[in-house]
């Protein structure tokens, strides 16, 4: 596993309906911005996410997890960034930074495991992501790895 | 069309992810709730929402449209009456009231139409629901109807 | 009343957690895009919205009405249209078109009254907010108007 | 610190809203519904939720897990569990499992710290909840714990 596994950025401008009464961005709403940012990564890797679901694969979450350091306020946007931090054959993780400039507000990981949408049965990373994966999780690797 | 439709009662504790930094429910909720409350009511004509989808149909929503008087808050409890407003043979409408009590917070109403999930056409009502949505729109009708 | 408003245009890159199981956004995610496309149209008053909170106002929600005429799905890119189309001395009301490209998805407005957030109490345009909210309404008209 | 803490049990019933494209819940929501029980917990204490703030404190996350065995759907109403599994004189951690019926469909837990409303500064246990919160962590403990 390379430790310079690609990198996507996502500019995140906060919404409104993002907050609570606490005055700042809820936070449930991380995960969600985790999602964009590895939609964003996803697409990086040459396919775009919802086109794996068109090849009839999931990539379902396993787990999560979410340290939160500093609160985002509407009115700011924020930079989330997500890389393939782990890639098994069965299973993967992705870890997550969010950035507010150079001050960190958060930091996370989302585990997931592949699943077949026609039998619902947890499956092998699909024969046509393999190359595309690999190369996120290390650009410097050989393409047929 | 009768003016007396069968009302379902759904109570909502109102979530505090559910809140705005102005410190009331965020008012795209409302949609959320009273879809909530759909669903109840729907469990009244005898087929559970879910059901319907099983039977290979959605109701999809063509229009809404919220008027809020009153605020919600975070700690307080809610109720949400839906009843059947108008029933076409392509199209219906369900109204819905929002209240703390016997205080008003909040009505509503949701446009919907029948679409087949297979083709993605619009359709009539299938056929195995118009006696039970007739009988939401009328409950004094004949059960033939 | 121009019939020429500031127009605003907002990119939304369409989330996994705004579809529902259609496989398409779910309708109350639309209000969410409207106020982001609000909070983009805001700015171009020369006020950010929450400068106009750091003022002590607030833009309450007062109803809202959405017309739904083609879905958005995962993997797609809309633009949300905002402007403002009428403008009285204690209430406004903004009107929204979601496109993808040339073709119109969705149509909506919202109307809003100016609250005190000290008092909680209904007020008027609060007065620094009136020569920038002007001339969103009308861009020729004098900007002392 | 006992190993039976005051456990609350609160039924949900799932959203459409709360679906995603895959046809289950969408992960997020998970800790929403964390949030729902955690504040049926704290009524337990007798103190409400809303209440703590209104003595001016937020209980603010520090940390979020969840670890998801099993999908929830639409049209099924799923019991969460709530419980204060530590309680230190500035921080705190509460723990999550969701269950449907016998089945345990995901397990979580949040960390918070105390934070003055009104400096936003960290700070320990407000005092008039020290003892509430001691029962809940320990109900067999003495009151004056």
């Amino acid at each position: 596993m390379s430790n310079h596994p690609v990198r996507s950025t996502t500019e995140v401008e906060v919404r409104y309906a993002e907050t609570d009464q606490m005055g700042v961005v809820h936070h449930a709403n991380y995960l969600v911005w985790f999602e964009l940012a590895r939609t964003r990564l996803c697409t990086q890797s040459g396919y775009q996410y919802h086109q794996i679901e068109d090849l009839g694969f999931h990539l379902m979450v396993t787990s999560c997890q979410v340290d939160y350091r500093r609160t985002a306020r509407y009115g700011e946007t924020v930079e989330v960034d997500a890389w393939l931090a782990e890639l098994a054959s069965r299973r993967l993780r992705f870890d997550y930074a969010v950035r507010r400039g150079e001050e960190l507000l958060a930091t996370g990981r989302t585990e997931h495991v592949w699943v077949d949408a026609a039998t619902g049965r947890l499956c092998r990373t699909p024969e046509p992501l393999r190359g595309p994966f690999s190369r996120l999780a290390d650009p410097s690797a050989n393409a047929d790895s």
